[in-house]
């Protein structure tokens, strides 16, 4: 049975030689395809950009977020509206699902309408997808390539952030997560302000799906860049992560786990500050010291 | 400074008031390429299939994991040979990268040879990309998908494995993750038999990568089906983990931690056993409980 981001099944646990059937939550995993729709030759066509095993939630902020970071749109003003389901009357020229949508993936279609004037090509897409793609699989880990995409660089001056909040971010993170503590299967981003006050918290099975979701609510909300702002990670911090962080224009990331090293290169390269096991009274700064205030 | 598998980086550790530079280790992540060589017309044709982030090692055996789990080849005998490095006198005809590949990049350029008369259609694997692609944001969660595309049902008889070998499993991974201890940013599979011995044990940032190269390795070995065995992952099970292990043959997998609606969808529907939550004396059955041996 389906419960939005929490499924409930049932199981039988094992534990030490007991065997006992009871009832359990899972979070919960579903495709949801992202598609732009666009103005060619007078004529409105749906392009299809993804479809991401995603947790059900904030699914316009998703799509909004995936598309920001992907280099679809530049801001939340491309957007002219976004919406559920299929479309009628719209041509879906390529990329044709195998199976037909059955009515539930259906449902899970979100269409993101670009405004007028607004630049779409879905061949330069494909090729950004091999190149800088946020996903594990597809990701072209080139540096350069963020350069030449013209990533906008994150503010230097800004925030400033004591050691002492920075220390009861993780805990803050997970009082916050309230899915989480029943499933145990979700990853979160939050945003926090200088001060260590949460702003905007998103979970979903997929880590990136969760900064997308987070960073989206921003591009709705129209103030990117988020240079005030710091975002922790409930997991570890991987370069597509960091990359997503950069396009929002958030200059530190604070992660609970381990970062990986071409996180720590992006975050150097980028000037963004870069924090990784983030646990009880310590963590270790890889990148952007200067953005932590100690008292040493 | 790159170690293999890790790279060395400086840090400033932060505990309590205390701050003190030292070095660390992070777990290395860059950019591979896949390519398929195939003939077509007597002339050798490359096709990118993917750009994956991983940490180096095994990635021949990765490239082979991948092929097999995405559905380009069927076994370890559609493979002439793989080679590292860009080949010269080879023709790209599509997606080009946009920055052309740095000499490091191109190291990591792994090209696998298809046997001739192993068909190979670039269009119809855009469009498994986007159907039953096991990446995080292409994947197409359709099990009716899974159904069509003739994906081998597992061995429904075997493996038993009693509870008392399943709960120490969790330790033998990662007993035997050397990498793991060192900058604790590694995810683990491990293949075991059914009394609990370690066959095959992979790691990567990305837990689809540690899957693909855990199951390349036997597709090199070409003993798939892997149906007296079981896999354990030091994390979350997820559905593209599910679904690579069905393609191998691996009726049953064990999770440390929790596993998805989706993955338990999978597991029920293909007659898998899927057991999360696999700490200390217990772990729970989300699928096919009767291969575990309980003495209840």
């Amino acid at each position: 049975m389906r419960l939005g981001s929490t499924s409930r099944v049932k199981i039988q646990r094992v534990q030490g030689t007991r065997l006992r059937a009871r009832g359990d939550l899972v979070a919960t995993e579903e495709p949801m395809e992202i598609r732009v729709i666009f103005a060619t030759e007078g004529r409105l066509q749906a392009h299809s950009v993804a479809v991401t095993m995603r947790t059900p939630g904030s699914d316009f902020e998703l799509a909004a977020g995936f598309q920001l970071t992907e280099g679809i749109i530049h801001s939340g003003d491309d957007i002219l509206r976004i919406t559920r389901r299929l479309t009628k009357n719209v041509e879906v020229p390529m990329l044709r699902m195998r199976t037909e949508p059955s009515a539930r993936h259906e449902h899970n279609t979100i269409n993101v309408y670009l405004r007028a004037g607004v630049e779409f090509d879905p061949q330069l897409l494909m090729r950004n997808f091999y190149t800088t793609s946020s996903c594990g699989v597809c990701g072209r880990a080139s540096l350069e390539a963020l350069h030449i995409q013209g990533c906008p660089t994150v503010a230097q001056d800004r925030p400033r952030v004591r050691a002492e909040a920075i220390v009861r971010l993780p805990g803050a993170l997970r009082e916050a997560q309230a899915v989480f503590s029943k499933t145990g299967g979700l990853h979160a981003a939050g945003l926090f302000d200088a001060e260590g006050n949460l702003v905007t918290l998103r979970e979903d099975v997929g880590r990136h799906n969760a900064m997308d979701k987070l960073i989206g609510r921003h591009v709705v909300n129209g103030d990117l860049p988020l240079s005030d702002h710091l975002v922790v990670l409930s997991g570890r911090a991987s370069w597509e992560l960091l990359q997503k962080a950069l396009i929002a224009g958030i200059p530190m990331v604070v992660a609970v786990g381990a970062p990986s090293s071409l996180a720590v290169d992006l975050a150097q390269e980028f000037g963004m500050t870069l924090l990784g096991f983030t646990q009880g009274d310590g963590f270790n700064i890889y990148a952007g010291g200067d953005r932590v205030l100690t008292s040493t």
